[in-house]
């Protein structure tokens, strides 16, 4: 027998028919959102607790055979395609919400549950969690990616809000790191070890994170600009100045063509436009408001539209988060792949513009849209259906991850390194903390069964 | 040659003068701010810039030859006291700010700098570094032990604050890890992993820092209580309804009694007492203060005086920061004793009134003052000149602590371990986590040269 066969024989006995190697489960299991090929697994287990998470990697340790963690699928750079004769390790049904602490404003949960799945649970509390990354994504791969999205600018990222983690080690053991305490300093910071690690030094089955309480006033607010430029140097000059905006979303006016037709946006142009929103108590939220409208008009903006109507803020929202789906019905038949990049805010003004002019150079289509406050730009590239379509694509992908890092900026802002990016890993790090990260590897995880080939250049598949 | 030898002669050449062996400078280096016990190095290096710190780890990695690292010497918990037969390498000459980034809120400094040279540099920048440990403290021993302090609560620990650094690995090599961008997702965490890491995974010789604007307006209050329960209670409300205080401290009557005396406070009562900070745009700042009046009235607060004037808030804040000299002045003779111990805010409460009994049955004076937004509180027990003085108040210490981790909480909220809190770090962390931290110790330092004994149980010194 091979070392999967004797994986799998073991396995079954335990979990039955939560093992599968049906195609049609092997295929969904077969790649995450992003643009590179997929790779079938052997076989898909699907666990229900920590305690089958650990029983499942001690099999995969003893006889040498790889395994990925699997729970929304919507991974972006390829962090879940499973390895050769590999196993994908289902959590998705692992969707408990274990307890809520209202008074410290914390949670636990299971690594499948989803982020809508807890705000919905939280819905009548008061409380929210704040990270909103993309997607049916799972909070367990969230914190496994490092993960942010538009209210990062206020709240931070999956970095700042997992206080705690339940993570399966390659052998089998369990381990709790951190707390329910906001600060500590009792040893080192294992949390925020895993926190990013994608998958390679072990795998998450619960989270302890930090909930926020419901801003007792929120606003929006809408401005279009003549010039990206000028939409770009708002969110700038508004980080500078210090203002505590809850989110700052660019969209260049090809993302708001794209938008106003998938969302049917009424009275808006087809310019470079800005998203904010204000969070806080009322005659705080009312003098940000009036704060930002002075920095748009320093900065030749047209008009500055604000509301505290919920409606207005929801249909605004809801467009902002399909901008990616508005692409796609933008250019019917195209595959549409994102980028990601993050510099220092002061440098954003010239990443965005250089990549514009690099959009521009390659004739394909790529609308922009920007968590600016961060620092952190999307494109989405629009992939023709043509021979060459993917390679051009990937160029331009390249050319401005290259861009942001001659900035001294980082190759991935939010969507992680995977497949995808590793080829900027040393460019950005430099060799020696490289070599420190693969040492890390290798202490954690000897003989490379958990999510090989990710994140690490030379780290095989 | 003992080995010591043989790396002193191989310094010396280096170094020259700036290697001592004098009995002056060897006693300085041979103890913090705490209550451990010291031990004199064998030789101080002085350095001055990060290739030196790479020579002499070399040196002594090749020989074997403990070292620790040395700052201001204001560690609380024996972290600076030299392992036998060792050297104390002294960064205190390291005192460059080599870059402030006044756009993007950033800067990078030597290890050696102290935060007040930080904040005394930035003055006229409209910027400031919020993290303010009690003391003289360095900057790169801020990072080494996770230290926080008043304002915490709003700005975050050296956690949140620290982007990136330059550390020097046990064989001399030098490492950049993080940048300058406000969140990336490109790798294992290592920034993290070093900082509280308290000198036993690498030496930190720069560190790239967040700094903040200087808020447009700052009020002050202050509020005295009956009772410290509804003190408090105050506090834990304030968190829970999300008030983005500034700095929130308490003093209970014994510290305030201390406080009135030796800062010559006038018109207080001997009290508990909260200081209040709240900082934002001038319309937010009187809203945050009038809901805080209407906090503390629920809670049973005895007038509630604010004010925006820029000398009280001096005067309030220079009596808080001078509180553990308050203490000693307070009882002539006697010891301090810093205790520190962080629960979840919602157990704050139960902590310090048990806390408070456990003060009372050992018989000792203790002042209590508490970062209390964080869960974060100390005492200072007075150490009576007595033969077992010192036992008794270690009883007692040890008694906080341990009420704190039954409450869920966490041996030190900012102080770190050292020496003083290793027998806790497997209650609060477990066995198996602990295995992981030895585990990483192991790799980053195969022969145990990095402050050796600290931080790990069994680590030996």
């Amino acid at each position: 027998m091979s070392a999967l066969e004797c994986v799998l024989t073991e396995l079954a006995e335990i979990f039955g028919d939560r093992i599968s190697c049906s195609e049609a489960v092997r295929d969904h299991h077969s790649h995450g959102e992003g643009w590179q090929e997929g790779r079938l697994p052997a076989a898909v287990v699907f666990v229900e607790n920590t305690q089958e998470v650990s029983t499942v990697l001690k099999a995969c340790n003893q006889h040498g055979v790889p395994i990925v963690a699997f729970g929304g699928g919507t991974s972006l750079e390829g962090h879940v395609t499973p390895p050769e004769n590999g196993i994908s390790l289902d959590l998705s049904r692992m969707t408990q919400i274990l307890e809520v602490n209202g008074d410290d404003l914390d949670c636990r949960v299971e690594a499948g549950v989803t982020r809508h799945a807890l705000n919905a649970y939280l819905r009548d509390s008061g409380l929210f969690f704040p990270v909103d990354p993309g997607g049916e994504s799972t909070l367990g791969g969230m914190c496994a990616t490092r993960a942010s999205g538009t209210a990062a600018v206020r709240y931070g990222t999956m970095r700042e809000n997992t206080l705690g983690l339940t993570v399966v080690l390659a052998d089998g053991r369990i381990v709790r790191t951190g707390g329910r305490v906001r600060k500590s300093a009792t040893g080192y910071d294992l949390t925020r070890l895993f926190v990013g690690s994608e998958g390679t030094l072990g795998i998450i089955t619960e989270i302890q994170l930090r909930l926020h309480g419901l801003p007792e006033a929120i606003a929006t607010a809408v401005c279009q600009f003549e010039k990206l430029e000028d939409a770009v140097n708002t969110a700038v000059t508004t980080m500078q100045i210090g203002l505590p905006i809850g989110r700052m979303e660019l969209m260049d006016e090809v993302q708001m063509d794209a938008c106003i037709k998938y969302s049917k946006m009424a009275g808006y142009d087809v310019l470079p436009t800005m998203f904010f929103e204000f969070h806080g108590a009322p005659a705080a939220v009312k003098e940000q408001v009036e704060t930002m409208e002075a920095v748009v008009a320093d900065h030749n903006g047209k008009g500055f539209l604000w509301s505290n109507n919920p409606e207005d803020r929801n249909e605004l929202w809801k467009a902002r988060h399909s901008a990616f789906w508005a692409c796609l019905a933008y250019r019917p038949n195209h595959r549409g792949i994102a980028t990601d990049a993050v510099v220092p805010v002061s440098a954003l003004t010239e990443l965005i513009t250089g990549s514009k002019k690099d959009i521009e150079e390659s004739g394909l289509l790529a609308p922009i849209v920007g968590h600016v406050g961060d620092g952190n730009f999307h494109t989405v590239i629009l992939v023709p259906p043509e021979p060459d379509g993917l390679a051009r694509a990937l160029e331009l992908d390249r050319k401005i991850v290259n861009r942001a890092l001659s900035l001294g900026g980082a190759c991935s802002g939010e969507h992680g390194i995977g497949l995808g990016k590793k080829e900027f890993m040393e460019r950005e790090h430099g060799r020696d903390a490289l070599d420190i990260m693969r040492m890390l590897k290798i202490s954690f995880d000897p003989n490379n069964i958990l999510n090989p080939g990710k994140m690490l250049p030379d780290n095989v598949m």
